[in-house]
């Protein structure tokens, strides 16, 4: 979706707009860092609000703070609404819905009360983090990683339903083994103790006390541990590929057929064979 | 097993077999999906019937819920019997077995009390899923995932021999250090700790209180850190493999130059430019 | 050592010892698995007898199977002492003692009482279950586990120099955090914590209440998590190297300088620039 | 930081130098292990003492140790600021802190009590033992693994900036949905928890209650499960590059083909048969 302001709009809201939305100037990478100060600034405040302790001493520090936040929050968020060229498609957008109800609670606090815990929300904004990831050396790095998951994508996505299976199958088995008893009480918690059991987490809140249980129970352990190996196998393999960033890489980009993911000791392109 | 129904077999047979059996038609993938969906609904409803507070409310629609799946489990079964060239081969194989299973306990609910509990085994029709594996584009990645484990299963049966005897000994171990006390009361017992400790679980419903038993834990739990690697790398490195067995795989070697380790969509062979 | 019966022996001792110590023959191999069965069989008997339940009913033929495996352990080791060409260097072996002792507590008990715990020792025999990886196909894989390890070994010493270090300063502070409170009692017990924590087991039999030791924590924990990436790299690293018994090698061995661990593809001999 | 003594000093400190800063020299290797090996003891005295049955009974004992090595560390503390070339410099390095610090709390306790469980801060010498990665064979496997890290920085932190976003945003929404009870008293509490969570620690002393907690948890436990593996796969990739920076590689790539991923210790290009 290309929200930039079109050509003919006035100069002022294109820079605006390269600055508010963009990371490629110094004005728009130096915002982008400012938000990202206010934005953990804010999700501290919330977070030390919520210890009761903290907030009987620093409470009113802590809602100036969060008056502030608002404050700047909502001038941000009205400038957004200025500067993007269709200002509905952004309002009802992801990280428009989210600038939106990090800002609301407080202002609907003003007229009503216990809308305060919603304040939460602005916990969301976090997510803008990866913004983070569009500056600098940063660039090539997020995208290795976002790129090896999303190659993954499939395995993972089977590796997920043999592993969902296997908690149900085996949390039915524990519900009938342990009759009931001791927290596991039905099926879903039971399905939620071999989660629990399954990704080695292990609480402890539920733990088996019959012999057959704690049996199935270590061949459940040991299947976790074993095939744990599966997605960490996927990932490394998927790493591990040839790619063009490796040092040695001859060219990231065949200038033919701009193929690229070319073995780093590649002297042809593989899709159209020519010399790299 | 070849079960397909003869050539010489009405032909309404041979279109209900690929139907309910395969999965190369349009119609034989919507019937997966649709047994699919079947399948995880009736799971969920004995899954929320297990959940007192629910069974209280809604038992009589989950009931219901259970009769509408039953009725078509029951048809489906009757249907796959009939078309199948060998029923009895169908009715005594694995599958056969689940599907006969996941129906009786509620028919035999007519006539006798207490079978309900069985229903748990309709679960077990959720291995079903692994059929979708055959749809579209997980069929590669499932034989990828599946190939790079069973090229593995030696060496994993290996680690998984030296794990068993690694918690057999230091249980019994354990046993003696701790005495029989604090949950370590016989050497089953401590052998399924050193499971939930190997494994890194944890649970710590048995933890030990004496110096030397922390000791040894210790030195199991870091044993246990460490040895994780083992059949992760055993996986890793096999699916790191740039094998033919990978999907699509054209060639293992260039039939110029010998060199090996091609992408599996490689077109041209990176070393010398050759068409593969 | 060399512990093969002189040429000038009797056959029949060195019939009995290519039985009783190798694997080489179809006898060999056969008493190889009935050792094993037999071993596995009694570690079996010993971890029923400590379960007191199982112990009340069915003592006596536990004992009985006791003085059966007794009597088996008994002559085999008569055997071994007999056919080994220098007995008292297999009598003070590792193995010659495990399996004097687990034959020793039974015998004791004739004489004297309360030697019956020690019986467990009988566990260390599993070791024995090591044989068998030279049984058939196992003979590569136990090798290359064990080769992938062996290379790593100063690899794995410099991470767990590092992360023993690692626990004892985190350990330390923990026990100036939490002030000896909460189970943090002495900085011993404070470094098992840092140990289970690290380790990812996570008891809970230990755990931080104080703000800063939670925040320790975390940073151990995510330390861990982090951290366990590196033994998986190192194994996976050494296992993906290119060996000789990866599918399309050439060579396992150079037949000029006997060297092994070729590239898959490799045409020439790494160390002596020899055609493969 | 050249803190060599210069040309023209006394040819004793050169020597002294020699020995107590650097791991060149016979000597100075004896000086790293037998600093080692204090450093070890008396960190160990310190973690003795602070088990309060050994201390009543040796506490004595202890104590003796414990001058005898502040006496040898702080002669060791006085010969490092003789024989330096920038006395102050040495003296406001962390190490030079740290060295200080380890003698400080005994000395101060001359005069005033309560300084003693200052003792503590002589572990973080500890970190000392680092040093022995520059004797002999560790020094290049050190290496290998701070390279591979090292080079995998980046990658690294954009995961653990993922990892706490996660971790922030899920123990926000915790603590929402558990309400402030079972534990769940704070955001910075519910954060606590989600990274015990994630990173499979798992101790139980926080765990949801609620049917809807109890769900995210799952979410977030499968995704602690399935993330490892990128961490994981980081750093397997970067160890599994076939490079220069490997211990004892000659030639990234052989001057005659170009080809690379040469064995560390290769003297023949595998593809050519050139000397390297």
């Amino acid at each position: 979706m290309d929200t930039r302001p079109s050509a003919s709009a006035p100069s002022w809201k294109q820079t605006a707009y390269s600055v508010v939305f963009e990371s490629d100037t110094r004005a728009g990478q130096l915002f982008d860092i400012a938000l990202l100060a206010a934005i953990v600034l804010s999700v501290l405040a919330v977070m030390l609000e919520s210890v009761r302790s903290i907030e009987a001493r620093y409470g009113h520090i802590l809602r100036a703070v969060e008056w502030l936040f608002t404050g700047l929050f909502l001038i941000e968020y009205i400038v957004r609404l200025l500067v993007v060229r269709r200002p509905l498609a952004y309002a009802v957008s992801l990280f428009g819905i989210i600038d939106f109800l990090s800002i609301a609670p407080t202002l609907v606090a003003l007229v009503m009360t216990g809308s305060h815990y919603l304040m939460v929300i602005r916990t969301l904004r976090l997510l803008r983090v990866f913004r983070i990831f569009k500056l600098g050396r940063f660039v090539g790095e997020g995208e290795f990683i976002v790129g090896a998951l999303k190659a993954s994508r499939f395995k993972i996505l089977v590796f997920l339903t043999a592993v969902l299976t296997l908690v149900v199958v085996i949390g039915t088995l524990m519900y009938v083994i342990e009759g009931g008893q001791n927290g596991f009480t039905s099926i879903p918690k039971c399905v939620y103790w071999a989660i629990v059991t399954v990704t080695t987490v292990g609480y402890g809140d539920i733990s088996p006390t019959t012999v057959l249980g704690q049996t199935l129970a270590s061949v459940l352990m040991i299947l976790g541990y074993a095939i744990i190996a599966v997605p960490t196998g996927i990932v490394s393999a998927q790493m591990a590929l040839p790619t063009a960033d490796r040092p040695g890489a001859k060219l990231a980009v065949c200038h033919v057929c701009q193929a690229s993911g070319h073995r780093a000791d590649a002297e042809f392109c593989w899709r159209c064979g020519e010399k790299l």
